[in-house]
């Protein structure tokens, strides 16, 4: 049984001054805190979360079994990142569906849903909405903020974007910028969700719909590429759901892979709103400090003062290991201080999340370092 | 320029008993063939096509520029597999839908079209069909047979099917199975399709509509696991469109490769048939020839004395080189003639169709021994 915790909700009256030149007024923040924040106020670790995700980052809601949050193996009491000596902050970043507004909510200027009108974000809008949270908290530098996949852009931007105000890095299965492949993915997802006759141009809301054929497409495609080849073979491989023989449909499941695809697809469809995935794949597509610097991540990261964990995962072919080489090499050429691990793992981008035992060593040994720095150790 | 040729089209009356234990009555075969047929009838070569493919292998259809069959690099007069020396065949598949009978077509017994009850079929079922093709020709025994892709699962298949009917198999890009990776990307697409209110349960016909918007998200699925990492990197990296700044939105196009798969998947959804895209998916599925034999490989082939000759391409990770390796072994169990090749190309799966000369020498070279032996040196 993990703690309980509670969800926590901030207002802003803004505006927020976005990178597409837009801004957004009145808006609202939801997060999470776990442990205590010290006398000195340097124990606070900001955890970013990645696409689907939120500021549940852990612990558990009261009387509501199974609600534990997105990486509860990782954050808690005697955790890796150990909330018995941290001060650990979750925030659902502005355009999600968890709390934080987003394209569903009410727009009290119109008393309609904004849906497709909601402005694009980016993950620098992000993290400049996270310093102003965390300035109402009282806190002016993290020990460290930590993200894994897009949480982990999140990770890197933050001492791009406040080199004073982060004294470590810690950048999990990430990349410095999404490649043509992974673009292309969420660009047929999204085609999927956009093309939904319930779509309704991103304003579905006010026909009482949801385009959940788009969506359930939309997870399906991204659930192949979270998982590695290995792992779907391991798990799936070409075993038939009823375990009999092939019934020869095109229509119906006939393999294992297809059943859980579907059910993955189904779920999420429940859920997470449409307008929500477009725009956080679009921030992944748009994420790339390099391109002000000509290319040249090094030069992104010229001001930077933090220190960095890097962790990539073998068999993730998502953000493969190459792509965290490239923001160490960047790292390196600063003269920074970073540590790098790659972990022989099978699961693919997924492993950021699972309990592999040298990868959740790695983080509690580092975060061991980091508290002895806060004297939270 | 290349050489003209003109599409045939064999009636049959069947029925043809499929694999699924449906059979198929009154059904025609579209075929091309280029060059001669010997005295000896024993330089006959068979060239079976991959999912969106066609009998239309190589020349151009007379007046119709651009109208190049799909592998005319590799086929005509003096081309790696040489029509002056050959007599090639080319067969549209069974449930295909660029002339043979397909689940568009009318059925006379009922006057409408098949849509989804058409039968689901093979990787057997098509052989079988080829086969009674040939018989009509008076083809006993085939010099080669030669596919990629799909068409190299029809041509691993012939010598386990006809053991005594073919010389030399020529197997390209291709797999002993699809893999739980392979199968979830088909699925994805399956329900692209399916899910679209345009199929209509797969009678669509009758309504007069076309799915394109499943057709659409099917192909730009597919076409990214054609192309690897490398090449789209190459190509469209993460090159804007308009080449001056991101515009911040979610459903027009801002990168390249988004104008690239959507330029794919619309021409796509013009030309084929959602129904035998279904068809297609599902027989890349089925195929497995070990799964009689308990997953051995080599047993299934046991009985076989054809040649071979495989090759695969570094950057495919649809079918990658280790798939060809694995039939490689199994050919080896039963000390078969095998030769093969990796090849070091960038442009993943897609190779196989491309000019790589190493590749088209290669395929050359193996020609020229097939040729010497019957006497069409």
């Amino acid at each position: 049984m993990s703690f309980v915790v509670q969800p926590q909700a901030m207002h802003f009256d803004g505006p927020l001054a976005l990178r597409s030149g837009a801004s957004i007024s009145g808006y609202t923040l939801a997060y999470e805190t776990y442990g205590a924040l010290n006398a000195a106020r340097s124990n606070a670790v900001l955890v970013c979360h990645a696409l689907n995700a939120s500021h549940h980052v852990a612990g558990v809601y009261e009387g509501q079994p199974g609600s534990e949050g997105w990486w509860d193996n990782m954050v808690g009491p005697g955790k890796p990142l150990d909330t018995d000596r941290f001060f650990v902050i979750g925030i659902n970043n502005l355009g999600s569906c968890f709390g934080s507004t987003g394209p569903a909510d009410i727009d009290p200027a119109t008393g309609r849903s904004r849906g497709a009108d909601f402005p694009v974000v980016t993950v620098e809008d992000w993290v400049e909405a996270q310093a102003l949270l965390l300035d109402r908290l009282g806190i002016t530098r993290l020990a460290a903020v930590m993200g894994g996949s897009l949480g982990g852009m999140q990770a890197l931007s933050w001492p791009i974007q406040y080199p004073d105000r982060v004294a470590h890095a810690v950048v999990i299965a990430s990349a410095p910028n999404l490649n043509a492949e992974n673009i292309a993915f969420n660009e047929v997802a999204r085609r999927a969700i956009v093309t939904d006759p319930d779509f309704h141009g991103g304003h579905f809301y006010e026909h009482g719909t949801v385009p959940k054929r788009g969506l359930r497409i939309a997870r399906m495609i991204g659930h192949i590429t979270y998982l590695s080849d290995d792992v779907m073979n391991t798990r799936f491989g070409r075993e038939l759901r009823d375990a009999v023989a092939y019934k020869y449909t095109t229509q119906d499941v006939e393999f294992q892979i297809e059943s859980y695809l579907r059910y993955q697809g189904d779920k999420f469809s429940e859920y997470f709103d449409a307008n929500t995935y477009l725009l956080i794949t679009r921030a992944l597509d748009y994420f790339d400090p390099a391109a002000a610097y000509g290319g040249r991540l090094a030069d992104a990261l010229a001001g930077c003062q933090t220190r960095f964990l890097l962790a990539s995962f073998t068999t993730d072919w998502r953000f493969a290991p190459a792509r965290s080489r490239e923001i160490v090499r960047a790292l390196l050429d600063n003269r920074l201080d970073v540590s790098y691990a790659e972990i022989d793992a099978p699961h693919g981008h997924d492993a950021f999340l699972l309990d592999d035992p040298r990868y959740l060593n790695l983080v509690r040994a580092y975060f061991g370092r980091v508290a002895a720095e806060v004297g939270a150790a």
